[in-house]
């Protein structure tokens, strides 16, 4: 007898944000949906290739993290965690994902764009 | 026989989020503990006295509140929503709770600064 054990949302997140946190932005990417609709601060993303395009970017700023909490319900996930970057390592991110089918479909994210931005453009 | 139940970390901690969202500052400090500390952009709050006055100074901006969605795992809860104010109702704020004995010890509190600036402040 076989038995399909599908990925848990939390599974499927996890596997993402270890993907693009350690800098592979193309395992990141199929954990998630083509039509991906992002709520970053100040602008919303739609599509995976706009995604693509605002991870990647800032992906090589990050040096480090801290783990805050993963928390799962259902089909929806909520990570926080404080970025490390060169300018602050105090700065929590939140995201809350949206999982349907083993892929990432919706995102809201968090942070403060004034704690990441370098001291000379606060 | 009599049995009693603790309330939930959830509980307390949509018990504190309904009353200070509803402006009743007094009855959302019943549920948080003295020696609170809260991590918020920029600073970081120590103890219910500074972080009454910071929710005293944003309560009365909040028109309005649209649920994202709430997650718990133990001791532990995430609250995501946008906060209506005059200036935005797109701007996504988080929150990170740690309960312990029904108070609120711990918050990371993760939104975005520049977008509930007033337009001429950004």
């Amino acid at each position: 007898m076989t038995q399909t054990t599908d990925a848990t949302a939390l599974d499927t997140v996890l596997a993402y944000h270890q993907a693009w946190t350690s800098g592979d932005i193309d395992r990141a990417m199929t954990m998630v949906a083509d039509d991906i609709v992002c709520r970053a601060p100040g602008e919303e993303l739609n599509g995976k290739e706009a995604y693509r395009d605002y991870l990647a970017a800032f992906a090589p700023m990050l040096t480090g993290l801290t783990d805050v909490g993963n928390l799962a319900d259902g089909d929806h996930v909520a990570l926080f965690y404080y970025p490390h970057t060169a300018v602050t390592s105090t700065a929590a991110a939140a995201e809350h994902f949206t999982v349907r089918d083993d892929l990432i479909t919706e995102s809201v994210l968090v942070f403060d764009r004034l704690s990441f931005a370098p001291p000379n453009q606060r």
